[in-house]
């Protein structure tokens, strides 16, 4: 599939960690650790697991600026 | 301020485009462009312009994850 | 690319109505409108055209549940 | 309450699934599932449980389109 | 309709700016302005004006909890 | 660090509740709950904890508008 999402940074699972329904996975994208909060089930229905190429996706309505004060 | 949000992606802003109400700011982090979509009132109280230092602030609630298929 | 997105809906694009900035989409999943508000960019780049097949993709923490009082 | 979101979707609960502090409420709209993560909490207070009419409800900030490639 | 989403903060409109597509309404929140962006689409069906009392109605996840350094 | 986010509200932390790997923090805005849904790690690093000072940041594409029907 092809999305409308503007954001789609390429990277490698650097850890998946499952809670009870909610999973935190890291991807270290060109050496940034970008941070995704997703189901337990998307993890378990892509197979997600450290090593692996993926992409954290992200659409532009969802991405603050900020700068230093 | 310092926030609970996970993702913060330090670059430099790219291009500034402002709609009627809404913007596109596009901020270079590493070589891969992050667009984020906020509002002008933003744009203009945080001075945004091309060639300045700012960060992409993304909740973790908001990162997808996609693999290749 | 094969995503952590818990709903995915297929439908037909029944409008595409852009703005200065940012585009709404009208997809119509089995009788159901849909409305996406995407950048005018991302409509571009797909070439999203009424009649045309496509999905509305929604996070699962983007979606609340009402119910009737 | 009449509320401002563009996508409210009219279904049955499939399932309610609680977790530690996150519940995913799964919601059978017209055969198709769409699964809500929400709070605990909310589950309590509505009295949410499989079987019942219920709405999934999303801001059309969140829905993003996507195409077959 | 009784929602899901934990936090509906009663107030005023102070203030409706349509753009092409987007608008912004902000409302008086106990002397605190609130910013919502929605669509027209939506401030023309619920008529949305100056001096009504109206809710910013925000899921709990899409709230962030800032601290001062 | 100056955000683009329209809604920053001050008050008192309340409650913080941590899951498994999501945490629910309450914080009290003159009177009126805010419930934040953030990552248990958020939590640690800021330390938050109840009777602290922080703010409830929002992104104004994620407030919608309710009125009374």
């Amino acid at each position: 599939m092809k999305l409308s999402a503007r954001n789609v940074l390429k990277g490698t699972i650097d850890q998946v960690q499952k809670g009870q329904t909610t999973a935190h996975v890291r991807i270290n994208v060109g050496g940034t650790i970008v941070t995704a909060s997703i189901t337990n089930e998307a993890v378990d229905e892509l197979k997600l697991k450290q090593g692996q190429t993926a992409y954290a996706v992200i659409k532009s309505s969802d991405v603050m600026v900020g700068i230093d004060e």
